[in-house]
């Protein structure tokens, strides 16, 4: 008979007695805090129509999440049978319930990694899951979950309610549809746009040409130069605010935000509209864009996210069989101070400017991010972002930064998930951590007892609330 | 009613109670020992006259302290506010009452940071403040302290005796007039000098040409040539040492310390003459004179400080307006193995060569720096600095440091401040986490808890003792 | 007298109590697994032989250990008066008590290291030594060891026996004799060659020449051509493999591991053949074979190794007189995103393919090589290396690597080393590291404490078997 699974509720504190009953308080105080998302890869279209489901086991927990076959691919299971598509069609495994066992039968691979600590506690806590994945019972559990599915209780609706959400952030390109936020604002749902207009920079993408008709169309702008495709983009930036957005979002893989001559860069824009555009002068033009996009944001007061260093489908052979976010993309080390400094020259102390970072270099945490943002006034720090969403990149986070920046310089935390059922987990697991380091801080003297609380409440909500402006 | 506001007797330890314990006991051994602040930025003027005074709380705490006035500049706060001159004499607040109050209305961001824990130290142990800092207690807090500064018992002289200073070095430029250190010593105070010829190698500066002047002048040595600047910074280098200097320091930009043929060189020099030398050409010839200076330094045994990596005055228009050491400046990568290749073969084994690195790039701990300190014997590592002189900072310096270089390549401690009030609670915080660090590898039988107590009295003192020659 | 010099049996492990106490369990189902030693520098004469003798203690413990004799040569101590030869045969100390001696005095430098650790723990339990070497204690510790080493218990052999060695790994050149491993292998011996192809691939030095005509020799093949280069390192690799070798190994200094044109690569080859190479058409070509002999991996299924990022023989003028692996190897920064792009795009996802990877570099534990490790199926992560075969090491790289990579994708642990006596303790470092490690994970709920003991296992036995394909 297997163990019974079931949540420690002590879970991310400290083993130091004194550190985790001081912890616990401290997290009693915040843990049922809103929930505030404002950044993550939610659907809109999830939550639009009431009677979304999410499918099978298979479809809710496997297939669309990078995190989970990563790892079983990196162990050598072919991503065909975890039923993740072929980008040309070709067969993969497509009964849900022998994906779901070959998941289980790998659970082992998970152990010591976040993916664990969020799948376990979505399936104990949301699905009544009481023993461990694995070959043996994998079955059992895949019924449990498969029920609950189909219950109205389970529907994305119910779970949005049930989960406390705030505010909710998608991610939507610059030329999207934003008729489905209308609707779930209308209907009092708190879901609102972000601006990531990253596919209309990317002069080397054979489909660019096309992304800009499109563009121009939704602007009601004909793009046939750069000052009308800098029109489009006010324009739609225009169109996302009055839907609510408070943010735009920009992912680079150099930190190097540098302004271009105008007649350099219509070079750049006429090798785009040529189709001769190589991959160096789409970077070159996106980091360019990025610094106008900044001039924008002063404007219209979207709040500019970067999220920097991620090279991008490393593996050309899986980029190739199953394309975009197959867990293939790596890290490189940044440089923000060389990186950003004609950036924060220019818009950095602008009262209307808000910049929040995200970095996937730790080394940078400490020796250029803090120090930014604890001189910049229009610099916040993202939470850790994707590998270091983690309790130990947590740990680490604030033990970089908040001696030089403070807790005031930080940006608070956000999800930035697809995985809709775990966004509750991962805010647990923040807020958690958070409590748990101010717990430690305390107890060493570096923190006083009677701020502990106020800031836990910052970091666990009103850091979010200030950067992205969502009280305004 | 606010809370009392005291000092946590065991602050900066470990909440572990067995760790706690063993650290309480080897830091009494060293609490009172007696202050080596070999490298710092105190005025000599503050102490030469016996009437000095530090002004008003604003004129103390606030105005002078880049830690301190950046954090509140983060948060919107305008430096006019706080008191900060303008380079163009334009109007800032003037009124120390207000300054204070605008402070004190801010002291939330502090919460977390080696300034918080060093201003509350002083401000309850130094001045009996005995409640928090915040809008309500600040005309309060001000009385008390501006009272205490008008007494005798709180003159820059008596704090000296007071605080303990066994010895005070200051920074001074090559061309620096040490007449005020020679009068400190006649009267036994002993307060000695540090060569810092920076200013008489940036070939780019303008005024470079009457930094030349000035510093032959001083030499009496008229200055047309290459070889006579090398003999007027002879001349000075002598002068220093007859003044009882022990050692130079110098800040560069860039680890790489490269020599240049000596006909490049001359280019470079007839560049900085003619007022056509660029900043690049003004810091390959600052990086050849630092390896030049070295080769002085066998002669004149005076140790050599390299401060690497900071990128000064990041923002341009707040440089502009207020001008150097306005809290913009941030850290850059480092490489050391490469960069100081030529300067350690050529003179990293000679017997009266001594090296001491700062750096700002945590990354170089182990991977660079303590790998060449644990091989080269002129080579000992400086205390961590600037944003890195904080608790967390000292874990991780020596986390990453002492296992590879041991703790006798290491050159203790220096406050590096111009803060002279802040002076005995930096050296506070760092030989209670020398203590607590050593009680926690002790507990976990990493170090052998009869050397704990000498090793402890190493860094907290004999380390800078020996690493500056102040027991030549 | 002298405190009574013993080891504590809780050494490694948290000083928290309830961790303490789950660490003590989990090391105890790990303590006496076999040792598997899937890569180090023993000498196979050393065990091939077997009336070997260690020598006297200078020669067992001073002379060949960099470790050691770096240290003391850091403080300033002669390497001449260590013992270690001069490459001119000019005159160092010979008397092994003199040299003992020196490095008892100075053993205090060592406080804090792993060094200490190690020998600390077989000078008590190997030697049954048992007070602390200093000067007083030199004469007295001398004779206790070196009656050890006289006897029959202390030969190679018997210790290699005692130490529970499942399998050794030596390094071989690739034209090295495996007729000592053949005899060690007939005799039952578990000694297997590791080939080592570097200096085959150093076209710029002088010898290089030769080291390609003995190559020939051994393989039968008149080496006249790159074909006839490739040809001779395949039949090497085949003959190593018929000698039992599970892995080749090779040493880089940078991370760019890049194929070269067919053209280009033989216009390297003839000026290695003229004898024209510079180091960088020489580094070149080694990162070009390293990429070419992956393949050949792929066909032969040796393991493939990588120590990446030592800048070897730092310090010329101690090159020049002692020769190699004289304690300035230093670490460089690294970059294995890009570096191994080409490599691992290639022959990443091949099913005979296996990578370990080695890095002095711990800021790419987290950034670069845990993510590649969790994404592609060759790679495992080779365990800390070097300066940091360390208890931090250890607890930094854990912490880094884990939450990204998981445990599978780890390579466990290797001793690397040349010291023999040594072996034992480091593998026990390793092993009290992991126990503690996952304790304190299971303590804070990060890990499942039923999972706990496997992973253990897994981490210090199961990982280096399966890793290095020890049980094919």
């Amino acid at each position: 008979m297997p163990t019974p699974w079931t949540l420690d509720p002590d879970r991310v504190f400290s083993p130091v007695p004194n550190v985790r009953a001081r912890a616990r308080d401290l997290y009693a105080g915040i843990a049922d805090l809103p929930i505030l998302a404002p950044h993550g890869h939610v659907e809109p279209a999830l939550l639009a129509n009431p009677d979304a489901r999410f499918g099978n086991p298979a479809e809710l927990f496997i297939i669309p999440d990078h995190y989970v076959f990563r790892m079983l691919y990196s162990q050598g299971v072919p991503m065909e049978s975890l039923g993740v598509p072929r980008q040309d069609g070709g067969p993969v495994e497509t009964d849900p319930r022998k994906i779901w066992r070959t998941f289980c039968e790998h659970f082992h691979l998970f152990r010591g990694t976040p993916t664990a600590l969020w799948l376990k506690a979505e399936l104990v806590d949301l699905f009544g899951v009481d023993v461990a994945p694995s070959g043996e019972t994998a079955d059992a559990i895949y019924d449990v979950i498969d029920a609950h599915l189909q219950s109205d209780a389970f529907t994305p609706r119910a779970l949005f309610e049930r989960f406390g959400v705030e505010t909710l952030a998608t991610t939507d390109p610059a030329a999207g549809d934003l008729s489905l936020h209308a609707q779930m604002q209308a209907e009092g749902l708190p879901v609102i746009p972000t601006f990531r207009p990253d596919a209309a920079m990317n002069l080397a993408d054979p489909s660019w040409r096309t992304t800009l008709d499109v563009l121009g169309e939704r602007a009601g702008v004909m793009i046939d130069s750069l000052d009308t495709f800098r029109e489009a983009l006010r324009v739609r930036r225009a169109h996302f605010a009055a839907h609510g957005a408070k943010a735009s979002d920009h992912g680079i893989i150099s930190s190097f935000v540098a302004p271009i001559e105008e007649s350099d860069l219509q070079e750049l824009f006429d090798h785009g509209l040529a189709g001769t555009a190589t991959q160096e002068e789409a970077e070159a033009f996106h980091a360019h864009m990025v610094f106008e996009m900044a001039g924008m944001a002063v404007d219209d007061g979207l709040v500019m996210q970067l999220h920097v260093g991620s090279s991008r489908n490393h593996h050309q052979a899986v980029f190739d069989r199953f394309g975009l976010d197959k867990g293939a993309d790596i890290p490189v080390a940044m440089d923000f101070t060389y990186g950003l400094h004609a950036l924060l020259n220019r818009y950095g102390s602008e009262p209307n400017f808000r910049l929040i970072t995200f970095t996937l270099d730790e080394s940078t945490y400490g020796r250029e991010l803090a120090p930014l943002a604890g001189h910049y006034p229009a610099l916040r720090l993202g939470a850790p972002w994707w590998f270091f969403d983690s309790v130990l990149g947590f740990d680490r986070y604030l033990d970089a930064v908040v001696e030089t920046a403070g807790i005031y310089n930080l940006a608070g935390f956000n999800d930035d998930t697809r995985a809709f059922a775990s966004i509750p987990t991962r805010h647990d697991v923040w807020r958690r951590a958070v409590a748990n380091w101010l717990a430690g801080k305390v107890e060493r003297g570096l923190v006083e007892a009677e701020d502990a609380p106020e800031m836990a409440h910052w970091l666990a909500y009103g850091a979010a609330k200030s950067a992205y402006r969502l009280d305004d």
